[in-house]
């Protein structure tokens, strides 16, 4: 069976449904994990996919599993999903899309009565964003082996709530064993979260796999001295020196082009006043590349170029890399699948990197792994006004449901 | 009477005295303007000043003026003067060497029973840290016209007292009228807060004016975008355009040695997010030059480069002028003397602007006005390790006790 399509009023009411609940003024979604919203979207899942004919399962992590058997039930299944948590002032599409495009698959499998060779299943992976609880994407990085369960449990918020006792009190403390066990792929639909799609009118992103990224910090340090009364000559200004390293780190990354990204985000200055020459600017950069020699040599390029800033100004210099998450190349046969499907459906499609994490990433490490984005307006997440198209995102679930189908009856 | 010498031993124990009034841990003191600490070491000061012979006097301020009569007594005082407030964490001579180095001009006259012809007049001028209380230097403000006496007493600290309400309580609400009247002649003994002299192995700094300061607010607009998922092409980083913003400031200062002097000493980036592109950076730019016409041209070069940097990149600039001192050049005759003074005396010299604002800025404008630095440890004021020595805090006091006599002998 090929070019077979879901229902997209179907999907696109759904993801209008969820989004009610953590709704924000501005048109967002506040639904940070293991809250009440949390829960309340959860259960409202929960009853979708019963609805759908699917058996539940929920993890030691509140991972929930919903399972469309197979023809040979003994298969390894063929998965989907994503996350239902978000950001405090995140949008209806980040995660949640994932979630409801492998409920909108099963839908529409049984709408056609159609049986797949594997089973289909759906995971709702717990705390993706890393919003309310550090670190981000802990409920699949202990089902893939990244955290064990005891550091999974642990995490807290703010308030010292554990996610252990949050999982209690909401009910989706499962006893399913959250560890590694075979699938037979995974697929991730997800917005892009960035413009590249939306700026050269594709409807899909075929993702290769997701790029490395290094988080550095570096102390620059001078003398503060008085702005007025200390000649240019005798000045040792460490935000003088901090100005050529953003610099020399915007360079690297238009060197890297197309794919290495260079960004100076975060800034404090000490003391921070404005007839105080700058004694202390400490920052962090960040840079990626798909590729990790690349990103080594982009590493190595900007540690000498703040280096010599700091020798030719006098300088001090604290240069950390603080972390690193190394490239991940997705499952040529899951990335063909995708792409097969796209081109089948006569959807306008590229070639892409993804430049944020996702559960997927810890996935690939145990099961054929690939990943689908859709466009979102200009390229912006993590914000109440991020938007998608029904269209778009019908077309994206399309693609995951032709590509799971000819996986599941390989 | 020619080459006179002070006692430099009871200058420097006075000095020592006076900094056991709100000493720091560290070696430094705080006396914040109008405090208890304030009030002991105005009490101590006026005691000395009675046993020195002089009359005291109080005005509606709180400035202090004490007199020493002179032959003719209805010629105009030749004055001197500074202040005894200090910084939070400041330190034993910003100030209070000019108040007590007037008193040791008196006692040496006192040993020598020498009578001027003019009498000698020494000011300690309220509040000219402005620290505790805003705006700077608005004992000798009000004095010399630049506030109304109204708006000088409503001066407010944090916790809402008033600068009125605060003389009153320690008993410095004078009844003199605090406003202009006839100086023959004004001189401010100071340490030189900056690394000149010391760096030139100069003892007397003879200060020809106090340079031009312009603030500016720049905020820069980009717009906030994901680092992982925003190619390099298609962001607007209001970070790259600060750092070349800095790095242009940093240029036309260096152009503009050894007068002019450019420092971006405050920033705020938002979101300050080590993965998120800034889409604003707020800074504040400080510009200083003793001529106002190349003081122009600097601004109108910045100006002109922060649009560049803008245009080039694609993001929005408020560029806005928010604060401007003038150049002060200092009277040409009063200059004269403490030149004189300091060659008769065999002092290395060398001629200085001052960097930083001090009550003879506001004293010049009603009469003629000189300065006298001397040097001070690495440059640092402000600071609770401010240093000087003795042999230098001697030898500044020996130059303003002689340019003193010379013009009261005119």
């Amino acid at each position: 069976m090929r070019n077979i399509k879901v229902n997209g009023d179907r999907l696109w009411q759904s993801l209008m449904e969820m989004a009610k609940i953590g709704a924000t003024e501005k048109g967002g979604v506040c639904r940070l994990a293991l809250t009440d919203e949390d829960k309340a979207a959860r259960d409202l899942y929960v009853e979708w996919c019963e609805a759908a004919g699917c058996t539940v399962r929920v993890d030691e992590m509140g991972n929930i599993f919903a399972r469309r058997p197979g023809k040979d039930d003994s298969l390894p299944p063929i998965c989907t999903g994503s996350h239902i948590d978000s950001q405090p002032t995140g949008g209806k599409y980040d995660g949640i899309f994932g979630v409801l495009a492998g409920l909108e698959v099963v839908r529409t499998l049984n709408d056609l009565n159609y049986e797949t060779n594997a089973p289909i299943e759906i995971s709702a992976w717990t705390n993706e964003e890393g919003s309310r609880f550090a670190p981000a994407m802990v409920g699949s990085g202990v089902f893939c082996g990244e955290f064990s369960l005891a550091e999974g449990l642990a995490g807290e918020d703010r308030e010292g709530n554990t996610i252990g006792a949050e999982l209690k009190r909401i009910g989706y403390d499962g006893d399913m064993k959250c560890a590694p066990r075979p699938l037979g792929a995974f697929f991730e639909a997800h917005i892009e979260q960035g413009p590249i799609l939306e700026a050269e009118q594709k409807t899909i992103g075929v993702v290769q796999g997701v790029q490395g990224i290094r988080w550095y910090e570096i102390e620059v340090t001078g003398m503060d001295a008085h702005a007025g009364t200390t000649p240019m000559e005798r000045r040792k200004d460490a935000m003088v020196g901090v100005a050529r390293m953003v610099g020399e780190a915007h360079r690297i990354g238009e060197a890297a082009m197309p794919d290495g990204r260079t960004t100076i985000g975060y800034m404090e200055v000490s003391p921070n006043s404005t007839n105080v020459i700058p004694g202390k600017v400490f920052f962090r950069a960040d840079i990626r590349h798909p590729d990790a020699g690349l990103l080594d040599g982009m590493e190595n390029e900007y540690r000498a170029a703040c280096e010599k800033i700091a020798g030719d100004l006098g300088l001090g210099l604290e240069f950390k890399r603080i972390w690193y998450s190394e490239p991940v190349i997705f499952d040529a046969a899951c990335v063909g699948a995708v792409q097969d499907a796209a081109d089948a459906l006569g959807l306008a499609n590229r070639p892409i990197t993804s430049g944020a994490g996702h559960d997927a990433v810890y996935v690939s490490r145990i099961a054929p792994t690939a990943m689908i984005f859709i466009p979102c307006a200009d390229g912006i997440s993590h914000n109440e006004t991020e938007e998608a198209t029904p269209a778009d995102l019908a077309a994206g679930c399309d693609v995951l449901l032709n590509a799971m189908v000819a996986r599941a009856n390989e």
